[in-house]
């Protein structure tokens, strides 16, 4: 059966071997027709409300009792409740599936992972909504991003681990000549690709399946057995996730205690104490950067891969098409409401204005034009609330009010507010806060730089506003760069800081990409030279760091 | 010049990467003529000689004064000075020389690397020499394991580096189709291969060139400047090492500080205090049990690469060949003095003794019969010396002597004895000590498990001794287990445990391969599973966790 799965998906992943050779453009599950489709977008409703007042089925070991307490940003209470589970208990269930599971070999591991990828492909609209309903995500954001493209870069992450197993061969003779006559010694030599040991995936509030599905699939590829531990806020869709994966490696003769969702109990505490477990040899998290950092100190028995809050910025220095610009930076900053670990914080300009043609733009008007960009697309709240979905955490909101608060008022671009949703009437909504800063006053606003905000800070020139994001970069965690600039010199500037920083950059983006989007098979993201990330998607570090190769050796027949 | 000597080198570095592919044999450093010829070694015992009484050039920045002791286990004083450099210039002169070394991509940085490695090899008898007076080993064996063997690793390293740069490609176009007709979006994607940071390798007493000549190309082909501590008993053959790569460097348009010497103050901590600084972002360690676990829990924002000490063993439950197999077991404890981290420490016998054809040879017989064979080997000085060398540290000697001691002399099977040279009247040499042992009095001898010395540890069975192995392995780490067994299902036991506990495993080896000798191009060794050491020679992750991929995209024209 397991190694029947690898060559039912042979076509696909071929392409997808290919595509990460190429790094061109490729995102097989993004063909999304259910969108469009009335019916199937009801019938992943129908999915997802029969979670809603139940109890989520999952037979893993060691259970102690059931928890439980998500609720919508878009106000429905779910009340759905989960298997909270001794981690000891699931440690040990995982620890025993390993050898099978190392012995089953590569092809038949990456059969299973593919298996599980175009499960929870077909489940792609109840994942949606349940998305949707955890996360704030607007229902076609999250069909896109957080189910489409989280299972791309499942995929990727998938065909990298293959890859890098498939760079030892599984076997070799080892021949040495001899001097004097004497026969050559013979070695056979078998190297088998072995796990690290048990994976901890402990993913975030607002993209939890776009962090957890590379994730578990270079871990679940490479042998490791995962523990999923999902923030309370977004149980619903790593729930999903698991006993998705659970069901096809019960189907395809292994354990399915490989993978397991791992609640917190009453303490709260689970992550934390798991996490130094000397068993669990890799973690995977996204999310704050207190808990990641402790992590990174902490956690010194395992691989940690880090995903921290990034403060990405924006240098706008000189544009030929101002209102495409424009465009593009309103639509980055409203995109999930700034919840994304790539979205916009900081637009720097420099005290002279943008340069557009022959014409200087004032920072004054660029402010303006801004504002008013962002308020155009937040404009009709049903458009409004596609774009910007609804508001994760009540803590971001309140951070920002704080920040508001301690503003002088001038400074105050734009006012957040909620939208009116007559569908969603309890939903948290609120369109982005505008504010202006000098630099001095970031460190400041640090706290507050997540969600529905972005900040203009005036400097004394473009070259000096590269100069600030790459202390920030440095100093608190930067993933990307976006430059608007027209000048070649200033370009190559930004280059060489951004291969010294480690951010991706972007330059001139005007139309439809955007600089949070990154792309499956394509983008790199993330690169742990600055403290952002310490984990990128997806080059060879980060499935290589997973595995090993074991080697049996014995003298072979002349 | 500098893409010049990658050309130089395309045949010797097609052939490394077709070696890697396979891992078959492969030694192209291994051709040692010179060995047999008398001039060149006496031309090698030259240049040695003239570093005697000498202060070491190196042009390096920041220098505070000069420091050296070294003296020879063969009796010599070296009496050789090394300039003392302030570790925050080294760092500082290593970073100004990223930008550089990172823009001139991966085929410059090869070449460089490449011609080091033969520049080295040119140095080879030489470097022999100075490993012997510093390490001890024996000048064959130096030049075969410290200089030739350790070259192949480096070109290994360099290979694997190179490999793992190109599995991205350096740049593509990204087209991703729109609906209705409208033109696709196109960006065009730049991928760099940028380095972590500077990377500081430390070097042990006994094995310093094996050990880093690896990490050095490793973290050199991919971008990163490295500081190299030598341990202050074996500094010459590493300030070598460092002289002829900053010549080679500067050779070729390069910033010298991209290799630099950190030899210790008087404080003896520049190791301690230069591990934790923020710069250091790569740490290769091989050495002490202690120094390696802190760095492993210290170091957290480095990626770090520990060999500590291994508790090797052997276990013995049948034979084919009894006289092979113990002359492959007593040379194993003898090379080297037992002094390798691949050496043997442990043989376990079960209490029935050992099968062979149809008779049971009873553990008293083998151990005298192992002993006797160790005594034979170093019979004749002469041929002693250079089968033992001689010892790097009285330490070692002194937890031996104090283990010894404690024995009930019963248990001691041989005591090791000095050799009487009259060429090194003054060598400090010790044939291997043969203790019987409980398993449970092992964790009382651990100190004392490096150097000549093993110990024949009686179990109730041979299934009892690889869950001796196992325990012994997991919680005090080991590299590798020889077992000799004619019974199938005790080899597949093995294999099981090996794949458990990362280990290397070999079966019945009963000629002139020794489970302490491992090939580059072929060998693995070392896994992160059990504590001895979390690198492996070479495995994708040993190069692919030291850089990373930054990404700069613009829209493409139509």
């Amino acid at each position: 059966m397991s190694s029947d799965l690898f060559e039912q998906h042979l076509n696909l992943f071929r392409r997808a071997m290919a595509a990460v050779e190429h790094r061109m453009f490729w995102s097989p599950f993004s063909e999304i027709p259910d969108m469009m489709n009335e019916s199937a977008v009801a019938a992943g409703r129908e999915a997802f409300e029969a979670y809603r007042d139940a109890s989520f089925y999952l037979d893993q070991p060691g259970m102690t009792g059931r928890a439980g307490g998500e609720i919508s940003p878009y106000g429905p209470v779910l009340n759905t409740v989960y298997p909270v589970c001794n981690p000891d208990r699931l440690i040990q269930a995982a620890r025993n599936a390993i050898p099978a599971w190392t012995k089953a070999g590569p092809e038949a591991r990456v059969g299973v992972c593919l298996e599980i990828l175009s499960r929870l492909d077909k489940h792609g609209m109840e994942l949606a909504h349940a998305l949707m309903h955890t996360t704030g995500q607007s229902l076609s954001f999250s069909r896109q991003f957080s189910v489409a493209q989280a299972l791309d870069r499942g995929l990727e992450a998938v065909t990298c681990a293959y890859r890098a197993m498939k760079l030892v061969p599984s076997s070799s003779l080892w021949e040495k000549p001899q001097s004097r006559g004497r026969p050559p010694l013979r070695m056979a030599k078998q190297f088998t690709a072995v796990p690290r040991g048990v994976a901890l995936v402990v993913t975030c509030a607002t993209l939890p399946t776009w962090h957890a599905y590379p994730a578990i699939m270079a871990s679940l590829a490479t042998g490791n057995p995962v523990l999923v531990k999902p923030h309370p806020g977004a149980v619903l869709p790593i729930a999903i996730t698991v006993a998705a994966a659970r069901m096809v490696l019960r189907e395809a003769g292994f354990d399915p205690n490989l993978v397991s969702l791992l609640v917190d109990d009453e303490t709260g505490s689970v992550a934390q104490r798991t996490a130094l477990k000397p068993e669990i040899r890799i973690i995977d998290y996204a999310g704050h950067n207190r808990f990641g950092a402790w992590l990174e100190t902490s956690a010194s028995q395992a691989a940690v891969f880090v995903q921290k809050r990034a403060i990405n910025a924006v240098v706008i220095d000189a544009t030929d098409d101002y209102h495409g610009m424009l465009r593009n930076l309103a639509l980055s900053i409203c995109l999930y409401s700034g919840q994304m670990t790539t979205s916009p914080r900081l637009v720097c300009v420099s005290r002279e204005g943008v340069r557009v043609a022959d014409a200087l733009i004032p920072v004054d008007q660029f402010c303006r034009d801004l504002s008013q960009m962002v308020s155009r697309l937040v404009e009709v709240p049903s458009a409004a609330a596609e774009l910007l979905g609804a508001i994760a955490s009540t803590e971001s909101l309140a951070h920002i009010d704080a920040l508001v608060d301690q503003c002088d008022p001038q400074t105050v671009l734009r006012t957040g507010t909620a939208l009116d949703l007559p569908q969603w009437a309890l939903a948290r909504t609120r369109t982005p806060t505008l504010l202006r800063m000098e630099a001095s006053a970031l460190d400041a606003a640090e706290d507050a730089l997540f969600g529905p905000i972005a900040l203009i800070v005036e400097t004394g020139a473009a070259s000096e506003s590269l100069a600030l994001v790459e202390r920030v970069a440095m100093e608190k965690g930067s993933l990307g760069l976006l430059l608007h600039s027209t000048h070649s010199p200033l370009q190559a500037l930004a280059e060489e800081m951004a291969l010294r920083t480690g951010l991706a950059l972007s330059i001139n983006l005007d139309a439809n990409v955007l600089m949070n989007q990154t792309a499956g098979f394509s983008d790199f993201l993330g690169t742990g030279i600055n403290p952002a990330a310490n984990c990128s998607f997806i080059d060879p570090a980060y499935v290589a760091h997973r595995f090993c190769f074991v080697q049996v050796q014995q003298p072979a027949p002349g």
